[in-house]
């Protein structure tokens, strides 16, 4: 029921209805109260929400399936939903001591940046920074995090971040693999990556035809025999290597120089942490390094959210995947910082691009960024120095003959692998580690155990992991050990002798008052939810509660190591578990994997389970994904690299899609279809009433069904992916299901599969995944359920809001977006909605306007995009799905006061538009835009520009009660791509800068 | 052990050094790193911290007593320190449900503004807004709070907080008393006020000889027969009572007129809750309304920091105590906020002022006002009515007869009070309510009972306490009673009919993203420690570091309920202990009191302690005050409410204390002194080095000496008041302890006393405080342990520095001043330090920038103060202790850069000057500052002004690089005292506005 009626009866509070919840969720996560409503609909020419619904959507897209939440109806109350979260939470146990390493470690989140950045929603609510004027904070920010790259893996040029260290392993090969154009068809492998890397290799280089061949990579011999063939296109090693050895500098470089002499590339798995005492991988000749920067600040969160990093020599810096914040000028020459490369993207190079990566971890970067800012470098290296005196002690005692045990690994920084003595087992030495030390290691074999040591550990654990690894406890006195030890200091032929990060950011802000200072400056240059509206269609910025967010830094969520036995991470599961089940009722499907860690992840996964299930069906043929010219970048490019053709499907000129060209093309590749990739609603905002049709054709022809869920903000419970007929769909649930966006991450591209797909679903080679089967896809992210610790998030936001609720999530997207092109389409041609042989007068949750019309007056979308920072707004998405349009979706949370500032804004900037076409002077204040403040105060020029300060700066009266500033002015791309710069200044460019 | 190395030695990690912690917490706290500290010590001609500490205090004010503190010598890392304060936290039961009531109440913060508000150092580390053009934030929250206590209470004029609800009884009754000039000294009290309340006003009564008579205040007759005496000065009653009763209408008004009639004040102590359904006080004739605003939303916190309200007819408006926020125009004729009316308070009337409030609770009216504008008015009516409903709910059924229990009081809103069976005992139906249903009641007497329902009481904890209070639970149904329940209404005669609180600004932000976009406006608007120093001498503004500020809002601290029994609490008393300890170490005393919730209630506090002593020793006499001129006027304020006569002592020229004078005062009073007040290190910044005799003298005349604690952070560590001689002192933990000022409060004045004064610290009627004994002074305010709420931050602070961290604080807070001294002295006159006859070339924490040489120049002090926001800073302290002067304290927390940057600040205003006193028009960027963006923007009279816009609002290059911008220009302050308007537009005014 979405009648208006029901609407306030969810919204507003009976006092005397005692089993009815005052203070419904609902009330404050949609912006429109019921009155609003009402006038919304009046004005639109509508008097019931319900019927308002029914003519946007086409009756055979409207489902009317109730839905059935693990949650009351009308939601948990705010209150409730901690008080549940907390219960599951307790199920974790976040007490024990972790020493299980293989990637993930314990570490110590300062708090000044969990308080200031993790739960600021000034940090966390802002989306990628495609504005760079109004994004500087965290370019600022990320181009730290670059340079902290930069400088420890010894290479010129990284990005921004990727999502894990197997996928960034996954794309150091294709990497390696397209340099020769495809044409070298084997990788080599180190025996010694993690596990889950290899994992991540596997599933991504089946369906490109690479083959893997885990190797010693210092069997010279061995290597040089690969070599030999011709085929081999690089090789990825692990350094430190995952059971804790660390070759050596001759070593390292005689491999290099044998792939390098073959023209293969060299790929180094590399840890943060050891690389502050590690000679840099740029010594011996890296071309890559990637790995994880968790380790710097960065909670476990039973595997993720985390930033992986990639840096590329300045050879390869074109190819590299993956955001790279640069440094550029501003229209008046300041220095400022914008995306660079943009070209390489996939937005740009579709199904030619060689990674689909778009959202990616930026939030997490920022706080390894912040992480290195605070400790600096010395800081840096008193914590690795510390990690490995622990371990080397540990070491010489296990090794002194006092124990049964033996360590393994001839040399180690953090890590040691070792035997248990015989007699014992693995299994055994495990138990007695929890059950008498509180204690978990890490299970090698049934023979062998590792263990890593941290950041976090302490005397205390030192002496426990003595006595662990004495045979007789009793006879050792650990704290005389621990106090007589004498410290090792780090190999000299190991240690780097550099004089890393030793630009000022690093060396300036160490103490709290400082630090704070710092994080607060960059935050007021960034324009976030916490400012005004983000109307960024195909990106649903829509409210990230408060309520949301607290458990992800409760410790029983944020300190738990993925590979914690499972009956210590009964909270993660029965929350999964939960999750997934709503998400089911919601979508529809049968079975959901949370283990996609972005949009884009989810389709590559998605099409995976296609593939897979075909091949099952001895359909491995078939090849061919039909993809409509409209869809996102991310689309094609996921389809090629799941190893699918892409055929594009046309769209009419009305922006429906071509059914006509969608059957003859599905019929004329019928014994090869695969699949085809749809957007629902389509990208242009539309509810296609072909839909179901489009579906059958493909299912007709052979092809399975994909559905990019990247507009499911306009179906919960109006209309399901399940309901229409669809096998697979991602949900990115930082968009529907209130993950904020980070500044650019993090992500989950949840997919949702129908029943005969289910057993095809991502397992994961450590972590038990319920359900999974022997024909489970291999992992596509390093850990089980990918971004593991913001999914508290989407579980509160669904139970919150109930069954009764979620319905009027979708509806109200849509009547804010109808409201908007209402209002604007006496102004502005609303793309397809104001065409004559329209679909329908109503767009979905988002729309498009179209400025096409005003280019031969010399005025472009962009020059629209820009002033409307000056009217305190982030611009709509530029230029996608069409170029030359702003394409509008406002989300349910933005209330009528703040959709009607922005209509506001948008008529005076069509007066403005029209003043530029008449070729009057006050025009310029378009092109000119955005005015930072340097310029309204500082630029020489405002006699002749043709329009005041005032009305540059103050074009409404609202903006006189609290505006967002840009800081710089509008920022010169080219120039950036131009002189690429990466990193930040050195301590000799800032001097430069302050004469 | 201050040496440098030793410094060094705490502040640096030692890697190869298990035993010590890396990053320890001095390093995050203390701005200055060893390298800094050596330079700043050369530029002052030292080489070694201690020998700088020696020449800057006097050697025998210098102590060298090591502190052992209950904590590591190194201190806590942070991250101990949390999970110590959990452990100690989990001590407290904050999961049982309390309907104890009298005061306090459960509540729901709402997460966005815990988050955004509590939680966010730009709310709580500003401070009380002085500088009304850089706070114009808070202001207006402030106004929204002083708007919410006029439409509830009815009456026109209301504070921006007062301490406590006790507190501010207190007030009201000194009010009415000095409204009679002090002739009329007998005061009636309804025997149904809080208990607390009671014994507040008894402290506060008896030294003012004021008697006060508990009277039922509708007994027409008894009362008529008070009056009759002439000797009445007025009435508070409690509305609803504390028994839960409601007057009627009829019988309130014929109070109001026979005490009207008689020239007596009507006080009414209220509700708000209770107040959005019950006739306002104004309906029957109150003069003044006072109350707690805790249940708007804020958490219990075993008794505060919650902040009081106090409202008052126009007829008073002059006579209010605490500070009012006021609407006024700035320079350019824009509305704008301000502090109003301050001629009213103790820093211009002494000890002719009637209150000593200073520091109130900002914060905490902030929490409450923003409750209101997220629920707005019906979310507050239907709170309330279901608060009403399910007490009536309930008492009907106690009275069914179903029960043996009998509801004594015949009317409620949400409090019943009831007769136990006979048979049965209070006791017993308590020990019943916890063991079986986890409830906590209030005992009334041995047969009472009572219990308050609030806006956290569900249906479920209806239906447990119908199973309570049914005789036999097996046999009641109480959820079939719950839903067939009949609602009453709210009963006509008492409720009231009126619209309140309809300005725009409850009425508008009732979503998440509105409230959260409103706070972050007004948050923007403030400057805080979170964008520059805030070198406010005298008050101490350094870091309060976010691992301080963490527990407070853990449920374990937040959640308690100040009544509950003992053995529930104990992770509070636990605290309370060790917190009191380690102030004993630190200070040289022998007992502490954490009760006085702000500095001048400790002041007041160590009075009463005093003279009870002095009366006690037969020494009732004493009377006399000896004050030192250059006092802070909270401390003739205090000694005036403490019945005490103040006697002035002079200073002389060279700033210290006159002992000539001293001496002779004190020999003069030598048979009725009581004190003297000594502020140490002397408000003018300086370490007198005859503070020992000054003591002395006093001693010798049978005095006691009162040390004024306000500049402790240049004793810790280094000297204390305990071994100067001192016989008590308040520390205020707001500034010293690292408590943030909340924009105005919470504060805690804690006082130290010499073991002979132990007996005397207060006690309290409902909580245990240990050692009270027989002599103990009555309680000074509402809750045992004030503002208990905010006592970990200072507990951490403590703990986290450790025995050798503590006496770095109090170093570099000397050296910071000393370093900013040594640049400035060449541009600016340091008073007394510059000076020929200085008694020291060292100030101590802080010191005096002498202003007055440039009056004739027509540049006044306010000139600079104000010019300094254009530089990013906020003023120094203004005209205290010396008008025409800054008062400057850094304090430890910030480092050289910032310092620094102030310096150049300093030095360009320095020029600024000379261009005015030369008659420059550049100059005029002085008298116009600050310049706000509106201004620089906007104002047409650019051409004339002499200056730039680059001039005017980037002085110093780095003021580019994240400038804060003050946004409104110069506020005019006369115009609003004398147009005075403290509340909030109306929707007309608004409306008006807009046009
Ligand atoms: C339609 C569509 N598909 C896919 C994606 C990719 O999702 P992600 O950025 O999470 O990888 C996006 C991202 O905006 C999108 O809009
Ligand atoms: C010297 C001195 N004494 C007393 C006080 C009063 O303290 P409070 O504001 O906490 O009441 C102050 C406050 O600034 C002060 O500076
Ligand atoms: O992240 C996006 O490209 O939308």
């Amino acid at each position: 029921d979405i009648s208006s009626a029901q609407f306030s009866a969810v919204y507003n509070g009976n006092p005397k209805d005692l089993s009815k919840e005052l203070d419904v969720f609902l009330r404050r996560h949609v912006g429109p109260s019921p009155t609003d409503v009402s006038k919304m609909l009046k004005s639109l020419g509508y008097n019931d929400f319900s019927s308002f619904i029914s003519a946007v959507i086409p009756e055979k897209v409207l489902e009317k399936r109730p839905l059935k939440l693990q949650a009351p109806e009308q939601g948990f109350t705010e209150q409730q939903m901690l008080e549940e979260l907390k219960k599951v939470a307790d199920l974790n146990n976040y007490k024990v001591r972790n020493f299980i390493g293989k990637g993930y470690y314990g570490t110590v989140l300062p708090p000044v940046v969990q308080r200031n950045l993790l739960e600021n929603p000034q940090w966390y609510t802002s989306y990628t920074p495609y504005q760079p004027e109004i994004s500087q904070g965290r370019l600022e920010s990320l181009l730290n995090f670059q340079t902290i790259i930069t400088e420890l893996t010894g290479l010129p040029i990284a990005n921004a971040s990727l999502l894990d260290e197997g996928t960034a392993a996954a794309e150091a090969m294709l990497m390696s693999f397209h340099a020769t154009k495809g044409k070298k068809n084997v990788y080599l492998v180190d025996a010694k990556v993690h596990a889950q890397t290899m994992s991540v290799l596997r599933t991504r280089a089946l369906p490109q035809n690479i083959e893997l061949k885990f190797v010693n990579p210092y069997d010279t011999a061995a290597v040089e025999a690969e070599l030999a063939t011709g085929k081999v296109s690089g090789v990825l090693i692990q350094y430190p290597a995952t059971d804790g050895s660390i070759a050596s500098l001759e070593k390292l470089t005689q491999l290099s120089k044998l792939v390098h002499d073959k023209k293969g590339l060299v790929s180094v798995a590399s840890d943060l942490m050891a690389l502050t005492q590690l000679k840099p991988p740029s010594a011996f000749g890296a071309d890559v390094v990637l790995g994880s920067s968790q380790r710097f600040g960065v909670p476990m969160g039973f595997g993720g959210p985390h930033a992986a990093f990639f840096s590329v020599t300045n050879k390869l810096s074109r190819k590299i995947p993956g955001r790279i914040v640069g440094v550029t000028k501003d229209r008046l020459g300041n220095q400022a910082y914008r995306l660079a490369l943009q070209t390489r993207e996939q937005h740009i190079k579709r199904d030619k691009a060689t990674s689909n990566i778009c959202t990616a971890q930026a939030l997490l970067a920022n706080i390894a960024a912040m992480y290195v800012v605070y400790h600096g470098p010395q800081g840096l290296k008193n914590i690795s120095e510390r990690i490995f005196a622990i371990t080397s002690i540990l070491a010489g005692f296990i090794n002194s003959g006092n124990s049964g045990f033996s360590v393994v690994n001839e040399n180690w920084f953090d890590t040691l692998t070792i035997k248990v003595p015989t007699g014992s087992s693995a299994d055994a030495v495990l138990a007695t580690a929890l059950n008498k030390f509180n204690i978990n290691l890490y299970k090698v074999d049934a023979q062998t155990v590792s263990l890593s040591i941290d950041e976090t550990t302490k005397d205390t654990d030192l002496k426990a992991l003595i006595n662990l690894f004495a045979t007789d406890a009793s006879a050792v006195n650990a704290a005389e050990l621990v106090s007589n030890a004498k410290f090792e200091d780090f190999p000299a032929e190991l240690k780097r002798t550099d004089n890393f990060l030793a630009q000022p950011v690093f060396n300036t802000y160490h103490n709290e008052t400082a630090m704070l200072r710092y994080m607060t400056r960059l935050q007021m240059r960034d324009l976030s939810l916490a400012n005004s509206m983000i109307p960024l269609g195909s990106c649903t910025m829509k409210l990230n509660a408060t309520t949301e967010m607290i458990p992800i830094t409760w410790p029983q969520f944020a300190n738990i190591h993925p590979f914690q036995p499972k009956d210590q991470v009964k909270g993660y599961y029965e929350l999964i578990d939960s999750l997934e089940h709503d998400l089911c009722q919601i979508t529809g499907f049968d079975a959901i994997s949370l283990q996609p860690n972005a949009g884009a992840q989810g389709e590559y996964s998605g099409l995976r389970v296609i593939s897979t299930y075909l091949k099952d069906q001895g359909q491995e043929h078939r090849n061919i994904c039909l993809i409509p010219v409209s869809a996102h970048g991310t689309n094609p490019a996921s389809a090629a690299m799941g190893g699918l053709k892409v055929i594009p499907i046309a769209c009419l000129k009305n922006g429906s899609l071509d059914l006509v060209d969608l059957k003859a093309k599905a019929e004329q590749y019928k014994d090869s279809l695969a699949a085809a990739m749809i957007t629902y609603p389509s990208t242009y905002g539309l509810y296609e009433p072909g839909i179901k049709d489009a579906i059958e054709i493909v299912h007709a022809n052979g092809g399975q069904v994909y559905l990019d869920g990247a507009n499911m903000n306009a179906q919960l419970g109006l209309t399901s992916p399940g309901f229409l007929g669809a096998d697979v769909c991602h949900l990115n649930l930082h968009k529907t299901f209130a993950i904020p966006h980070g500044g650019g991450g993090p992500g989950v591209g949840a997919i949702g599969v129908k029943s005969h797909l289910q057993p095809y679903l991502p397992k994961h080679d450590i972590m038990e995944v319920e359900n999974s089967t022997d024909k489970s896809i291999d992992a596509v992210c390093s850990s089980a359920f990918g971004n593991s610790l913001v999914l508290p998030i989407s579980y509160a936001f669904i139970k919150m809001l109930g069954n009764q609720g979620v319905p009027f999530v979708s509806s109200m997207a849509i009547l804010n977006a109808n409201y908007l092109v209402g209002r604007l389409q006496d102004h502005y041609k609303i793309l397809f909605i104001s065409e004559e042989d329209r679909v329908s007068k109503h767009c979905a949750h988002e729309f498009i306007i179209d400025l096409r019309e005003f280019k031969e007056g010399h005025v472009e979308a962009i020059d629209i995009a820009k002033r409307l920072q000056d009217y305190g707004f982030h611009a709509p998405t530029l230029a996608f799905p069409v170029p030359g349009t702003l394409m509008v979706e406002p989300t349910e949370s933005e209330d009528i006061n703040e959709l009607n500032r922005f209509v506001d804004a948008m008529i005076s900037i069509r007066g403005e538009i029209d003043a530029c076409i008449r070729g009057e002077p006050a025009g310029n204040v378009l092109k000119n835009a955005p005015h930072s403040l340097e310029d309204l105060l500082i630029s020489k020029d405002w006699e002749t520009r043709g329009y005041t300060r005032e009305q540059a700066a103050y074009p409404l009266p609202f903006l006189k009660n609290g505006k967002f500033w840009p800081v710089v002015a509008r920022v010169d791309d080219m120039y950036g791509d131009m002189n690429l710069m990466c990193t930040c200044p050195s301590v000799s460019e800032v001097a430069e800068s302050q004469k």
